[in-house]
């Protein structure tokens, strides 16, 4: 258990609440458009339904990662979705570790060919 | 619905399987293992517990992603889990879906500051 690469791949900065499929996609329109982008023009981008798509803003709102305002522009409803500054913050950490995914398999998968079978690799549990 | 922007940011390819920060931690390890690796360290690897472990493999598995084969050495069980070719296939099929996510967040959010509030953005739902 005291091996250097315990928690090598545990990839804990895979922060679960932006890690969804669909909350990422969410969150990859709202940091283009930091003024905000229409619920209509979110769910196209993102290709969900309305429930879903409510139900993944609830989330990003409850972690303060996402504001959500109902306005009128004149008689017609317009719900304005945003990234907030700790939203922002936190996606660009979530992205960080993605790229450490990346760099980790494009070296795994160059290494793979010239790695030996060894006992490190076959320790009897 | 009929913008070309539909579904742009749906990340279809971000298979589900694999997507799971567990399971994607799984796979970036054994993809570097192709001859295998030990129950022991693959769960040390990943700093998971043997449930979780088991279920993650349980499940990889299913979809054929994952071979786990169990035999002794000596008087000693050794449960080995390799990667299938169809893993490896469809890993790095994902792999090119989180680059393009990666390529995504970063033209979104260079061009964040330049791009107006415009009625695209706002259109009313």
């Amino acid at each position: 258990m005291s091996s250097p690469e315990t928690g090598r791949y545990a990839y804990d900065g895979l922060d679960r609440v932006i890690h969804e499929r669909a909350r990422l996609g969410v969150l990859t329109s709202l940091i283009g458009h930091p003024k905000g982008l229409a619920f209509g023009d979110l769910r196209r981008l993102c290709d969900l339904t309305d429930g879903n798509l409510s139900r993944h803003l609830a989330t990003l709102q409850e972690a303060g990662l996402v504001d959500v305002t109902k306005r009128f522009e004149g008689a017609r409803p317009l719900t304005l979705c945003r990234i907030t500054a700790a939203g922002k913050a936190r996606y660009l950490e979530y992205l960080a570790v993605l790229e450490q995914v990346i760099r980790d398999a494009g070296e795994a998968a160059k290494a793979a060919d010239d790695v030996p079978l060894h006992g490190g690799d076959l320790a009897p549990i």
